[in-house]
């Protein structure tokens, strides 16, 4: 007797990053020399997690009872106001802005896969991604379309971007568009602000014909070379014209991964749609975990709005990208050299290395004790869990073993 | 220009409960004597959220690098193993058992709506429930069937649950019947031995038919008379003809309602069955929230299986269900008197009193500074959040109002 209904019946048994890193961790703890890039989480030189000392203190001081007792299933209220801030600043729009806590960023895409994409559609991402959107989709018995991310000069390919997207809107009659950068997740792409702007331009012209809801994934934002705020005040004009959502995470600008503190962010000038869009938002969260973390979103919402709070928690979390900046410096120069062939990478956990045979290569790799996550043209090389010392080692295993 | 899906439009503005306690609390603060009986947390008697002191002193002594860390999808696995052990004790059947961490029992209920029943099909449950079982199926776009919950004789009409769950098999071709007890939540009610046994025989002939699955929501098991044993060994017979379900959940049993730390335990026999369950519910996580609050996780294990910490939570535990048990005796002793027809209540945060026009009685109950929560046919009562010097205050007022 099968209890899962058929399409649940065989989902893969373990996440292929997950078990990556389990053999990594065992093989290096039995002594060998090993590089493990598979690890979505900054370590220190030592392998170590970095954690905020700021934010860690402050979920220590949030009072018990506050912890203890139910959040609103919305978020809390001053939580989210500070979320609004940090992305929208001093901006009018923020007024124009309704924000809904999640668990981490996942549940913010979770959100907007389900209530602005109805069920059999597919979203749109670019060719390279984070694996789990696809299973967002799947779980929700949505589908995940992908146009080609880079042109021939390795950036944004606008042209297939527009053409998917129309053919999209041809087909289902709404689309929903994840874009992740800065830093994007696994290639480290960040859009210039020209590139913001031919974003915004075509979202523009799509919804024009249909309803288009623009998702921005900013989970990696604060380790980034340039200000999010490019990317902001490239896509305001949109409001209204299309739907603006940010999915926000605590995970990665307050190292509290484990914490699963995030929002959705929806930016619309109608206050009607505003409060339509709300009230779906809630409704899902009460339907899927009810509410979230409240001692989490009190620490959080302090440590982005209590101004000295805030000052120590940017100086550790600046201390922080200096040790991720001098790897990612350490890498472009030494991968240069060696003629690796990877996307603009200025910032952020990831880069990605383009391979044909990308996991014959990673098992090959292996097999010399560098761990990295393959997936079909591309090896992802997560420097955020990689010592400065070990990168030229990474990369000369890479150059070695890379197919063209 | 709409931007949400269809089904989504017009979802409600804002959760009824909450708008009454909002309401209640606002007269309160303003110096009215309200009683508040509309939360769903335990309240000290003076109003005071009740908080297991030994249990907020554990969450501030996790170590800061592992509640920052990312936990396991499926959860952390000391944490997993402490439920199973809390729910099976020692019985071998321990064994047979995946959990599967979920953000409270919440998000264990949304586990079993998502991957134990297809699009379009209704769970089933008893005639009263706790509203967001609906809010889980709306969300996911299936359906919630209801049972007569009692006979004439005040007990599990197992007659209306056979004959309803049987249609359903006929209509669908299979089920999930979602079953609250210890202290049903509206009702107060508690399954006894017997009950539980007619449940056992009518689940496990309709199982012969057709894949049954029985979730027991056991989010209040801890606060009830009898021991949630009497139900485990009246069920255990089912694992393999049926699929045994158990949404648990630390919001109630460790005073920690904010901290969204819950599993979803599934009891099978056969070692390839639960293998295919755990991968499901596994992606299904990843598919929806990530991972879950690792701190919550790391705390709540902890006083599951320190020795001597769970000595300190049992022993205050204890404490805060002798004030909620004397409310409840006051309560029976005083709504008999007063002619209150309602379930039988022997533990629990609620109770529910028939009456036939329940929405205009609430409102005239409100006037006077008594906060209830309506639904058809009945008045929630939750004495978890009423002093026990206002329960004479509290039954006087339903008594002058109530319509039979």
């Amino acid at each position: 007797m099968e209890f899962l209904i058929p399409t649940r019946t065989s989902r893969p048994s373990d996440d292929p990053i997950f078990a990556l890193n389990t053999e990594a961790r065992a093989r290096a703890a039995a002594g060998e020399a090993i590089i493990n890039a598979t690890v979505g989480a900054l370590l220190d030189d030592e392998g170590r997690l970095s954690v905020l000392g700021s934010v860690a203190q402050t979920l220590r001081e949030v009072p018990p009872n506050v912890g203890a007792g139910y959040a609103p299933i919305e978020g809390d209220a001053s939580f989210l106001k500070a979320v609004v801030a940090d992305v929208m600043g001093q901006r009018p729009e923020a007024d124009w802005t309704v924000a809904i806590a999640t668990p981490g960023g996942s549940g913010a895409l979770r959100l907007a896969m389900a209530d602005f994409l109805d069920t059999g559609q597919a979203a749109l991402t670019t060719s390279y991604f984070w694996g789990p959107y696809r299973t967002i989709a799947d779980e929700l018995d949505r589908g995940l379309a992908t146009f080609r991310m880079f042109d021939a000069n390795g950036r944004l390919d606008g042209a297939d971007l527009e053409h998917t997207l129309s053919a999209q809107i041809e087909a289902q009659g709404r689309a929903l568009l994840f874009i992740n950068s800065p830093c994007h997740n696994p290639t480290g792409y960040s859009f210039d602000a020209d590139e913001w702007r031919q974003l915004a331009a075509i979202v523009g012209r799509a919804a024009d014909r249909a309803p288009v809801t623009l998702l921005i994934d900013i989970a990696y934002a604060r380790y980034g070379q340039r200000s999010l705020d490019e990317a902001v005040d490239a896509l305001l004009g949109l409001a209204g014209r299309a739907l603006l959502l940010f999915a926000w995470s605590a995970s990665k600008s307050f190292t509290q991964y484990g914490l699963r503190v995030g929002a959705l962010l929806a930016v619309h000038p109608d206050p009607e749609a505003r409060r339509r869009i709300r009230s779906a938002l809630s409704y899902s969260c009460r339907g899927t975990w009810s509410n979230c973390n409240a001692g989490g979103m009190a620490a959080i919402g302090r440590a982005l709005t209590d101004p000295d709070l805030r000052a120590r928690t940017d100086q550790e979390r600046a201390a922080l990208k200096s040790l991720l900046d001098r790897r990612v410096e350490a890498w472009n120069s030494l991968a240069t050299d060696a003629g690796l062939r990877y996307p603009r990478y200025d910032g952020g956990f990831f880069t990605t290395v383009f391979c044909a045979d990308a996991f014959a290569v990673a098992a090959r790799l292996k097999e010399e004790g560098i761990f990295v996550v393959p997936q079909t043209g591309a090896l992802r090389v997560a420097l955020c869990s990689v010592a400065e010392r070990d990168i030229p080692r990474l990369v000369q295993g890479i150059a070695r073993h890379v197919t063209r």
